[in-house]
């Protein structure tokens, strides 16, 4: 007995979703084939428009469909500060808790000796030329309390201030273990208000 | 601050997938975009193939991309029997059992009058017709042994009696509250050799 072999192709493409294993995938394709089609097909014209129009942003690295993104492009922002997360949901958050105003850099990622990423990875050029525009005052570090995220800014910390530039980082108010996307912004205001030279 | 809209449609198409929220579906976008656009592409043509490609089996009602799927047309099997199942998962498993050489009756779905899942969602007339085709002499019962799995046996037993048909069951060697699929394959093969009439 053989499957219908574009549903064996995707069910293996399926498994190209992180945390999906074969079973999960196989549940999803049938549930897809035979319950929601057009959900199938949105999702299909969803990705393939994604990996067309989406590229990122010159300055701050994030997710963007032009050269720049808008929030780079906003006039109102204080462009003396810089805030580095690693990921486009910690920028949402910061946002969220209305105290920040500055500018940001996504690193996409974080520092995993142990998985093979290293400072090229996390686009740390990109982030020094940045940080080096002259205009840029301070580097405010936000990437998260884990291990990574500490050693990650660690590493940026010595990087930057051997350029002269000021670094803060987070105030502890944002409990250890935790990563920003979890955290409540009540949490998250107290840690941007406290944050402190490194 | 706004994130890319065609990122934001990609995240809420991948909410279209059983089983992910919100969260889930974010991280998955951020994963395809930064680490894996070509398994992206992968998934986004699969996904529209398998939506151009697959229909019913006319005969078994299987996913299949011909009128007719591959298992319904192999002539070494034995046309006098007839296996119902919830899905082709579950049919793949009796599969491997080897004990079973007769041919396949898909249901997929299972009655559910919670869920609003009657008669028609699991096709019966066509199970009734195909039953009824003067060559199946059995019909054997391999729906799940939940209570749903139950009730659908139940359901279609009696229906197909009234017209005269021996109807078997799956004997009592699968665990009950069990579902086929992650049964092991030795539980499912005494459990076909001992199905009794119902």
């Amino acid at each position: 007995m053989k499957f219908a072999s574009s549903l064996v192709l995707l069910t293996e493409a399926l498994r190209k979703l992180p945390g999906v294993g074969p079973k999960s995938a196989q549940r999803m394709a049938y549930h897809l084939m035979q319950h929601d089609r057009e959900g199938a097909s949105l999702l299909g014209h969803a990705l393939l428009q994604a990996i067309e129009k989406i590229r990122h942003c010159a300055r701050c690295n994030t997710f963007t469909e032009s050269e720049v993104c808008e929030t780079c492009l906003d006039p109102e922002r204080d462009s003396r500060l810089l805030c580095v997360v690693e990921t486009p949901a910690d920028q949402l958050m910061i946002e969220q808790t209305m105290t920040y105003k500055g500018l940001y850099f996504i690193l996409m990622g974080r520092l995993s000796p142990l998985d093979g990423i290293g400072p090229k990875d996390i686009h740390l050029d990109k982030l020094m030329q940045r940080a080096a525009d002259g205009v840029v005052a301070e580097v405010v570090l936000a990437t998260n309390f884990t291990n990574e995220g500490e050693a990650t800014a660690h590493y940026i910390s010595e990087t930057l201030k051997t350029r002269g530039l000021k670094v803060t980082r987070l105030a502890r108010g944002v409990p250890v273990g935790g990563e920003l996307e979890y955290v409540d912004a009540g949490t998250i205001a107290r840690a941007m208000l406290d944050r402190r030279a490194t």
